[in-house]
């Protein structure tokens, strides 16, 4: 079959690679049908992660179940099925607590699984799922293509927005200012709307993601960063900041612009990965007690939650995809991505 | 009047000072009826902060209200009033907010108020103090003496502790770890007692402070540290840590031991003072959705939730107290505490 691999900075190749074959009785195969590039993707694109040597690439997926193992229960032959951006058990304590991102058993895609078997990235035709049960959501009956992309935020960017919300602890009332325009900022604009936020300030520049931002709920918009962002949120916020801050970027700015909006008792939501630091500054969040709260988003823990949503059209988190490629032109959509011609990048092997 | 002087490191000094006099018409003086000396006051004792000049200390103290402004209403002549280790107008966006160590016009004793006057410290026979409608607490009526240690606790451990707990979003059910076995971690205990935590879990290797962490709820103690102590909080919770970390000490080691202690998805409450750092170790939080939260605990804004429970006897957080001087002997109240001969000196003017 065909997958992606990165070679190293700005090399991103469409290769030749061995079709994937069951591993363990609780697999499962799934033939893509549509799988995406993430903003964490462009750390080793940028060169910013170093890329020692050539490895397969991609973690948010959805496809057709193709092979199970004979242990596999919850997902059969033709579902339609929706990949959390790696693999869990689903039943043990950590996922029982709902964070399944630090399941006993798990693992990530393009790396070996808890078994020592490679599991596939994602940005190819298929992929070997281990922990099938656990991981893989289905949906009742086969979706319309138009729900595909809203379907595939569940993988990722729709779950993870979803996460610096309720990890700010957004609640009916609380006022939210979304550092971070991105497909997650995005969406954990949408998340912060659902959950009832009485006024969400998308921190944004681009005029296309403020669009997007106006449609998913955002009240406010501010364009200024720095001192001049800080300035502005508190100003409109009582003159102390707001309730809930969500960090869906993960830079030393992003993080103390999120940091300094937050008002006292306040709560930070932070989904964005850090890149290399910054560590936080426990003296500035000691004295006005703003906590900080989130991490590698649960995804596969909110999919029940939100699935009906998408699928009733309630919400429509497939809006973050404003560029569809075909899979060959993989290197294209990092392209579109990284020089920010495209919010986020749908690709269809 | 006699007040307490600390003049550099082991020098604390009873000495004759102005008696304090209103400064707005909000103002009351209190007349000390008991003080003490807390854990953060060993910091300058103990010359880890250094102290340039001498200065009044004390920040924890009951009394009866001797003078009062023209504009004071929540407070009358006599009246046996609690004051939490600031001052607070109680009515800003902050203190709304239940953070009322953020004041928009508090401050903080042995120092200048919000309108530059001084208001001082409470190791001494009377304080000024500024916002007392805000500030001061009154009991309805005078209280029994043997619930003045009790009372005391409600200006600053007692409400910590409180805070610590519900920062770390201590409920019915939770699994806690405290780590500090000072007035504050045994404050915690009691706190996380009373909001039905399952299981409480006290660090600590001294054999007084097991016995009141025991009377005040803990269901278990732990005497490791550092890795060996990670390693039992683990075996005691499923391997993965407690749901609810109180971090009562504020140095590296103990938040340290507070993070790793924690499960995934679980919360770090934390209320000691940070001792010039560290900085918190985003990447850790981040891959385990491990959350920080707390700071300067507002225990003003905790009294009215707490004092009718001590009124009543259903908590004794008095218990803390294990050695009662005169204030004449201040000097020996800091020694006895900074050699851990006493858990917390009570004072009496």
């Amino acid at each position: 079959m065909r997958a992606t691999v990165i070679h190293g900075e700005r090399d991103i190749r469409l290769e030749d690679v061995p079709d994937p074959k069951l591993s363990t009785g609780g697999d499962a195969i799934v033939r893509v049908v549509a799988a995406c590039v993430c903003g964490s993707d462009l750390w080793p694109y940028r060169g910013i992660s170093p890329t020692t040597h050539p490895r397969r690439i991609g973690h948010e997926f959805v496809g057709i179940v193709e092979e199970i193992g004979p242990d596999v229960r919850n997902v059969k032959l033709g579902d339609f099925v929706i990949a959390p951006f790696y693999d869990c058990d689903n039943t043990c304590a950590n996922c029982r607590n709902g964070v399944s991102t630090s399941c006993l058993n798990g693992g990530w895609w393009g790396s070996d699984d808890s078994m020592g078997a490679f599991a596939d990235g994602a940005q190819g035709e298929r992929v070997r799922v281990p922990h099938a049960d656990g991981s893989l959501v289905a949906t009742p009956s086969p979706p319309d293509d138009a729900l595909v992309p809203g379907l595939l935020t569940l993988a990722d960017v729709m779950g993870t927005g979803h996460h610096a919300a309720v990890s700010a602890g957004v609640t009916a009332g609380s006022t939210v200012v979304v550092v971070g325009d991105g497909a997650v900022g995005l969406c954990a604009i949408l998340a912060s709307k659902r959950l009832g936020a009485a006024r969400i300030v998308a921190m944004s520049r681009h005029a296309d993601r403020q669009s997007v931002a106006r449609e998913f709920g955002a009240t406010d918009i501010v364009e200024e960063r720095g001192d001049e962002g800080v300035a502005r949120i508190r100003e409109m916020f009582d003159g102390i900041g707001a309730d809930c801050v969500l960090e869906c970027v993960g830079t030393k700015e992003s993080m103390d612009q999120a940091i300094r909006s937050t008002r006292p008792g306040g709560m930070v939501g932070y989904v964005g990965v850090p890149n290399g630091g910054p560590e936080l500054p426990v003296r500035t969040l000691f004295n006005h007690n703003v906590g900080v709260n989130g991490g590698v988003a649960p995804v596969r823990s909110y999919v029940e939650e939100l699935l009906p949503e998408v699928l009733s059209g309630a919400i429509d988190p497939g809006r973050v995809f404003d560029l569809e490629l075909p899979l060959a032109e993989v290197a294209e959509a990092y392209a579109a991505m990284d020089e920010r011609r495209a919010i986020k990048v749908l690709l269809r092997p």
